[in-house]
C-alpha cells in the first residue's frame, strides 16, 4: 500500500500539498491545537498531518510517544499521521478527546509537539523485568510516571506481567501501594473515625455498599463512600447508586454532604484517588491479570487516598469467584494485613460466601429495585443481600470502641428494621440530588425473555462469571434498565420448565446477543440435593 | 469531559443524530467500509461512530478488540468510537490505512463488525505468565495467534515480557521459532546450497551484506538475500540498497533474479516470512527488550523461511555493541547453534570487533557510498568494511565442500581485487531496477556542520549508540542522504580541533536536534594510546 495514495471513497478530497505556512517552522513553533472527536479510551492519541513541518522535521518514530504542551500543561500521547486535512490539517495538532481535556483550553490554542523522553523509571522497570526487588524510590517513581500517561500501553503491560511473573514480595506491595497513595490527592475529612467497606469483586449483584454505608451513617459512624464503575462487571456500586441520585459530584459537594449527613455514595473518579490504578486496571482488565499483589496496591491505594482509617473488606470465595479456595483466601487476607498496617490504616477482613450471585437482580435498575426493598422490609426484599449487608454493617459497627465485639450484628438489624437506614438512604439521595424511581415500579428495558430448568432437580450451581457475562451482553451497564433477575438460587428445587431468571434488554440486538450466550450456557446447573456445594465459609 | 458534546472548533459540524437508517440494524447488516486516511503503524483500528446502531446494540468494551469481515477476509482492530461523522459515518466502519488494505476490497464495499474471541492461544501465555514450561503445540498457537494479529499490544507485551523473565529453554526457544515459520511463507529456491548471512545488529555502518552477497554470488554461490529497514537504527540493508536499486519485488521478480544471477539484495517484507516476528519486534523495540531467545527465534525463523539452509552469522562484541563481553556472546552462540540444529540449519557464528562503528559512512546514501568504493577498490574505501567482509565472504564460501577450510579469505579477496564483485553486484542493481548514483557525488543531505577534537590526543572510544542517534536525529534513514561521516577511527592521532565526524541533515531542525545530540554526547572519548580498548576477538 502507498500511503500516499487519496483515500478513493472520497475523490474530491484534497489531501496535499498543505498549503504553504509563513514560516519555516522548525519544530519549535507553536501549532494550533485541536479536538479530534474521536474516543481512544485511556489511550492517549496526537494526531499530525504527515505534510505538517513538525512531524517532517521531526525524527517522530513509530509507536513514538510524544509530548503536546499548551497552557502550562503538557499530555504525553501516540502518534498517529493522517493524510485527511479534515482530521488535522498541517497547522494544527490533533488530539483525541479525553487527551485534549487534559489540557484544559479552547481548541485553536497554540500548543507543541516533541518527542517525549523515555520516562526515568523505566530503568526500574527493567530491573524488575529481569526479576530483582525494587525499593520504594523506584516504586514512587514508577507510580509518579504511571500516574502522568509517561508509560506506553507496551510498557503498562510489561509492568504488569514484570510484577506477577517475578511476583513481588509483601514489603514491595506495601512499596507499590504508597507510591501509588503519593502519585494522586488525598483527601482528608478532618474526623478522628472514617470508615469504608469495599469487596474485591467478581459476585455479581454484591450491591451492600448501598445497605452497609446507611446503616453505619444512621449509627453516627463517617461513611464517605466513594466508588467506581463497573469495568468488566454489569454493574459497579457507582452504577446502581445513578438510578436512584446523582453520582459525579465534585469534592467540596461531596464534603458538605458528608457533614450533613455521615455518608455518601457517590463516582469516585472526579476526585483523582491513586490515578496510578486507573491507568493500570485499564491494561490488567484486558490481560485478565488480577494478581494478588495488584488487588491489595489498587483497593488500599484508593481507600487510603480517599481518607479512610478503618476498612471492612469483603472476600468471597466459591469455585466460579476471583478466589476460588480458602489458603488462596487466607495468603490474600494476610497480604491485605500486612500492608494496611504498614500504611496505618485498621482493616477487618471478611471471607464471604462466593459461591453464587448476591441478591435476586443482576444490573443497575434490578439492584437499585432489591436494595430499595431491603431497605424498606419489603416482603420481596432478597434475604440473602439483608444477611450479608448487616453482617458487613455489624463488624464496620464494630470500630466503634463503644460497641462490643459480637454486638454490631444486632445493631445493624435494629437500624435496618426500624428504618431508620432508610431514612438515612432517603437524606443521602435527597443530598447527592434524587433521581425518580419507583420501586414497585423500576424502569425495566423493554424485552425479555426467560430462561427455563431444563429437567426436576435442585439447583446445584450458578456460574458467577456465566450470569456476568448474560447480563453485560443483554446492555447492563450502558442500559441501566437491562441486566439478569434470578427467580432461584441454591439448593431451590425446581421442575422442568421452570422459569430459572428472567433478562431484561432494550435492543433486539441485545436480545440475541444474551439468548445466544444463554443457548451456549445458562449458568445454571440442576441437580440432585447433594451436589450443592457446601458453604465452606462460616461468619 | 461529556463526551456527547459537539468539538467546539467546528461549531458547524452537525454530529447527531445520525440519519436513521431504514431497517432495525441487529449487528449483522452490513455496514460500507471506508478507508481512513489515518496511519497507526501495525496497531489495526475500526472507527465507529458513537450513534451507529451496531455500535450501540453491541456490548463493545473499553480497549475491546473488534473483528471486521468484508471480501471473505477479516481483520483484527482495536476499536475508537468518534462523534465526527466526517471521520464515519452512522453507517460505515472506518479502518485505518495498513488495516483497511489488508481487507483488499474497495470503499463502500459492504462489511459487518463483531466483537472478537479472545484468542485461543491466551490460556497458554498465562501459564507462561504463571512461569510454566510450554510446548510445541502452545507456540505453535501463539506464533500463529500473533501472525494474525489476534494479540493486541498489550497482549505482546505480556509475551515478550512473560518470554524474557521466565526464561526460555533452548528447547522452547526452539518450538518459539519453529512456530513462527510455520505462521508465514516458506520460500523454496530449489537449489542444493542456499546460503545467508546476517548480523545482529546494533554497529552502525556494518554494510557487510552488499559486499558479501556479491562476493559469493560472483562463486556461484546461491545467496537470495533478504533484509529488513531500520527499525531503530539509521539504515538497514534494505535502506542503504535501496539507495542503489529497487528492493521492494514481488516474489516473482525474486525467483527470477536468483535464477539469472545466484544472488537478490531486497527487501524482505513482501514475502510474509515469519510475519509474527514482524509484529513482535514492533513491541520489543520500544521496550528495548532484546533477549537471547527472542533474538534467536526472530533471526533464524526469518533465515528459514527465506529458504537459506547455511548461514554464516555475524555477533559483534564491543562496549557499546548489542553483546558486551566474550562470555554473552559465547552463550548466545551456543544457543543460535542448538536451534539452527533443531531446524536443519547449518549455521556458522563469527563473533567480531564491535567496538565502533565499521566503514566511514553512517545512514543510507554515505553507507552505499562506502560500499561502492570497497567494491571499485577505490583509495577512499575503508578499509575495515572491506576487511570483515572478506572475512564473512570467506567463511561463507567455506560451505562450499570444494573449498578447504581456511582459503575462504583468499578466494574472497580475489573475486573483489578482480572486479568479479563490482560486476556481480551491477549486475544485481541493473536485474532489481538501477536507481541514479554516482559514488563520486553522492546525493548527500543539504546541510553540513562538523564536530571537532576537544584536545589532542588518541581516539579512544566511539559510542556505537550514540553514533546512531545523531545519525537518526540527523534525519537518517528516512532522508536517505543524512546521517555521519566519520573521520577519524579508535586508535588514531587527532589534534584538537581536527573533525572526528560531518553531520548530514536536510532540514535546518534536523541540524539543531543533531547538534543539540552532539553537545551532550559527541560519541567520542579522546585519551591516551595506552586506553585504547584492546581487540577481544581474534578471526
Amino acid at each position: 500500500m502507498n500511503p500516499s495514495t487519496p483515500p478513493a471513497d472520497d475523490p474530491g478530497l484534497k489531501l496535499s500539498p498543505c498549503p504553504p505556512v509563513e514560516h519555516a517552522n522548525d519544530g519549535r513553533v507553536p501549532l494550533k491545537l485541536r479536538r479530534v472527536a474521536i474516543d481512544t479510551y485511556r489511550e492517549n492519541v496526537a494526531y499530525l498531518h504527515r505534510d505538517c513541518d513538525v512531524y517532517r522535521a521531526e525524527g517522530f518514530q513509530a509507536l513514538s510517544k510524544v509530548e503536546v504542551r499548551a497552557n502550562g500543561r503538557r499530555v504525553l500521547a501516540t502518534l498517529n499521521v493522517t493524510l485527511d486535512p479534515r482530521i488535522v490539517k498541517c497547522d494544527e495538532i490533533g488530539l483525541s478527546m479525553e487527551a485534549f481535556a487534559q489540557l484544559g483550553v479552547e481548541p485553536g490554542h497554540p500548543a507543541t509537539i516533541e518527542q517525549a523522553e523515555p520516562p526515568a523509571s523505566i530503568a526500574a522497570l527493567h530491573r524488575k523485568i529481569n526479576g530483582e526487588r525494587l525499593g520504594r524510590e523506584d516504586f514512587r517513581a514508577i507510580a509518579r510516571d504511571i500516574a502522568e500517561h509517561r508509560y506506553s500501553k507496551v510498557e503498562l503491560a510489561a509492568f504488569v506481567v514484570a510484577t506477577h511473573a517475578s511476583e513481588l514480595d509483601r514489603e514491595e506491595v506495601y512499596f507499590l501501594t504508597e507510591g501509588m497513595i503519593e502519585a494522586g490527592q488525598r483527601l482528608d475529612w478532618r474526623e478522628r473515625l472514617v470508615v469504608d467497606k469495599h469487596c474485591i469483586g467478581g459476585i455479581p449483584g454484591n450491591r451492600t455498599s448501598m445497605l452497609v454505608v446507611p446503616i453505619v451513617a444512621a449509627h453516627g459512624l463517617v461513611c464517605p463512600k466513594t466508588s467506581s464503575r463497573a469495568i468488566t462487571s454489569p454493574a459497579g456500586t457507582a452504577d446502581t447508586m445513578e438510578v436512584l441520585a446523582e453520582v459525579e459530584l465534585p469534592i467540596e459537594r461531596l464534603q458538605e454532604i458528608v457533614r450533613a449527613h455521615r455518608a455518601c455514595l457517590a463516582w469516585g473518579g472526579t476526585a483523582q484517588l491513586s490515578p496510578a490504578d486507573d491507568v493500570l486496571i485499564a491494561v490488567e482488565r484486558p490481560l485478565s491479570l488480577d494478581s494478588p499483589a495488584q488487588m491489595v496496591a489498587s483497593i488500599l491505594s484508593k481507600k487510603v487516598a480517599a481518607g479512610s482509617n478503618h476498612l471492612v473488606l469483603d472476600i468471597p470465595v466459591g469455585p466460579t469467584a476471583k478466589v476460588r479456595s480458602m489458603p488462596d483466601a487466607q495468603r490474600l487476607r494476610r497480604l491485605f494485613e500486612y500492608v494496611a498496617r504498614r500504611l496505618g490504616l485498621s482493616i477487618d477482613v471478611v471471607i464471604t460466601d462466593g459461591r453464587q450471585p448476591i441478591g435476586q437482580g443482576i444490573g443497575p435498575v434490578l439492584e437499585a429495585r432489591d436494595v430499595m426493598r431491603v431497605l424498606q422490609n419489603h416482603p420481596l426484599a432478597p434475604i440473602d443481600l439483608r444477611q450479608k449487608a448487616l453482617r458487613l454493617a455489624g463488624r464496620l459497627l464494630e470500630c466503634d470502641p463503644d460497641i462490643r465485639g459480637g454486638d454490631g450484628y444486632g445493631i445493624a438489624r435494629d437500624i435496618l428494621d426500624s428504618g431508620r437506614a432508610l431514612d438515612k438512604m432517603l437524606a443521602i439521595i435527597e443530598a447527592q440530588g434524587a433521581r425518580p424511581f419507583d420501586p414497585e415500579h423500576p424502569p425495566l428495558a423493554r424485552h425479555t425473555f426467560d430462561v427455563h430448568a431444563p429437567a426436576d432437580g435442585v439447583v446445584t450451581g450458578i456460574d458467577n462469571v456465566q450470569i456476568a457475562r448474560i447480563a453485560r451482553l443483554a446492555g447492563a451497564p450502558k442500559v441501566a434498565g437491562a441486566g439478569v433477575d434470578l427467580m432461584r438460587k441454591l439448593g431451590d428445587a425446581v421442575r422442568a420448565g421452570d422459569v430459572l431468571y428472567r433478562v431484561y434488554a432494550e435492543y433486539p440486538a441485545d436480545v440475541e446477543f444474551a439468548r445466544a450466550a444463554t443457548e451456549r450456557a445458562s449458568g445454571y446447573t440442576i441437580g440432585a440435593p447433594h451436589q450443592v456445594p457446601q458453604v465452606f465459609v462460616e461468619f
